[in-house]
């Protein structure tokens, strides 16, 4: 049976505090719900938050890396997936999610949006400044849902299990 | 010696006729400056008119394709680099361009984008809408320039030229 | 903590019986040592017995995509990455392996034993054509272990565990 | 008008003298002809002796580069395709190739040959040892022809000629 796999993208080391703390909490979340967590798998920032969530709540975690180079894998990390593809990886990451949830925004995490939209993904936005809300509600107005916090995130994923269930 | 490459990049079947006239145009430039236009490859939108332009004014194009699929290939091209990966080869059109030139937007184009930026690559947005042009100044300030139409980015490119060499 | 990873690669519609008996044999063997299964992920052949084999025992699978249809997935698999990258995933498969075992062979699978040496991966040849043994041996001496079953391939995994564990 | 690409292939470093002038005839040979010759870009062994031989007979030539470091790169390069992708990319280079020539072998190569099998390319050996070519011939009868030296794959390249213009 296919496990519910969730994304969980956003900046790596410019990641802000709350980028940091809402990654976590969808990843606790997703482990508490059976669900696996998927990031870019590097140990730093929102990656490696939502990992940590996930882990620490029991969850099962996997890591699509760009290079082979241990040093960089985060901590919580079950299953690497090793591309050797630098940031050809990203476009990887979203295909391998039933969901993509992203916490905060640099250009890695846009090319990962952004790169979501044809597969016809549904692309959670958490707590992203309004430019970046304005131009992807307006490029995906169906796939992309704006929300302010993990929680109402957190909300939506349980509200829309159904529908959650019919996108894979 | 290593040519100056040139990428044009926008959407395939939802390109406006504005961003196919611009496409038309720099295809047309990049030619007669001697450079090479390199686009997605396939038979359709802002892809086919740049190398339209490019192969009308007897320049060198190159397509990099998602599949090897024949019937999509521009009749424009000269060089098929074939990656059978999808919107994977996305990230390579922005590597192996100099520069990124970009006619319109949809969601393969903004991914170009966005994975142009973190290689240091400048882009100019050509006659994007107002909440794409606000969304990537922000996200990469110094590396975008957005202009109306393809004379603006053809002034760029006639003036920035000595810019231009060291970015490669 | 990274899970051990066994990836095993083989022939699709050309596997022979005996090679789908071994596929189904080390991947049982695997599960039964906590140990993840992971192939090409696809519904025929070496891939889809492997994980079978594993899946059977309670073992954890994956499987690397070629593409995103979803009518060509192994009913035995747990968690699929999906590359959109046709024959272009051959290289993560073996790259995200800690070894590779080999049931059988064919163009795709040869592209996977010469895609595992250069990273240093053990391979574990199993019941391959003298011709091909030859041609691997002679290749990568140092890497290439050349069994006549999986009952062999399970004895050297079984006393290589230490080593085994150092080859992450 | 697609130009006719032919890719060569070989050892890096670990080239032979042999190799080394068979892959800088096939370049020359490629060039005289109006043909494009394509290999892996790098400076050293098979991939840039063929581009050498190429450029000093004033042909066009291609390197599908594994990384954008540019000291790598061959000094005999017109189009530097950089897919970041290491390894990957031999995949792309057999798929841009209308036929594939060999050099010499490593695991590098021997990678790009079997992944040349599936897409259906005519893939010639020169010089391999007879292990190889038994391995080879075994594995794709109807798409390898191994012959001694670069004068014999010029000669079958010259009489295949309509031949190989059907196998684009």
């Amino acid at each position: 049976m296919l496990k519910k796999i969730i994304g969980v993208m956003g900046p790596g080391s410019s990641a802000s505090k709350t980028d940091l703390k809402n990654a976590y909490e969808i990843g606790a979340f997703c482990a508490k719900k059976g669900w696996v967590t998927l990031t870019g798998g590097r140990n730093k920032g929102v990656m490696n938050e939502a990992l940590k969530g996930a882990k620490e709540n029991n969850g099962l975690t996997i890591g699509v890396l760009p290079t082979d180079e241990k040093e960089l894998f985060s901590d919580f990390l079950d299953i690497p997936i090793i591309t050797n593809m630098s940031s050809g990886r990203n476009y990887i990451n979203v295909l391998s999610s039933d969901i993509v949830i992203v916490c905060g925004i640099d250009s890695g995490t846009s090319s990962e949006i952004s790169l979501a939209i044809k597969p016809g993904k549904k692309i959670i936005l958490i707590g992203l400044y309004e430019e970046a809300n304005t131009f992807y509600k307006k490029l995906a107005p169906e796939q992309i849902l704006c929300v302010k916090n993990s929680k109402e995130a957190i909300d939506f994923l349980e509200k829309e299990n159904d529908i959650l269930r019919t996108l894979k």
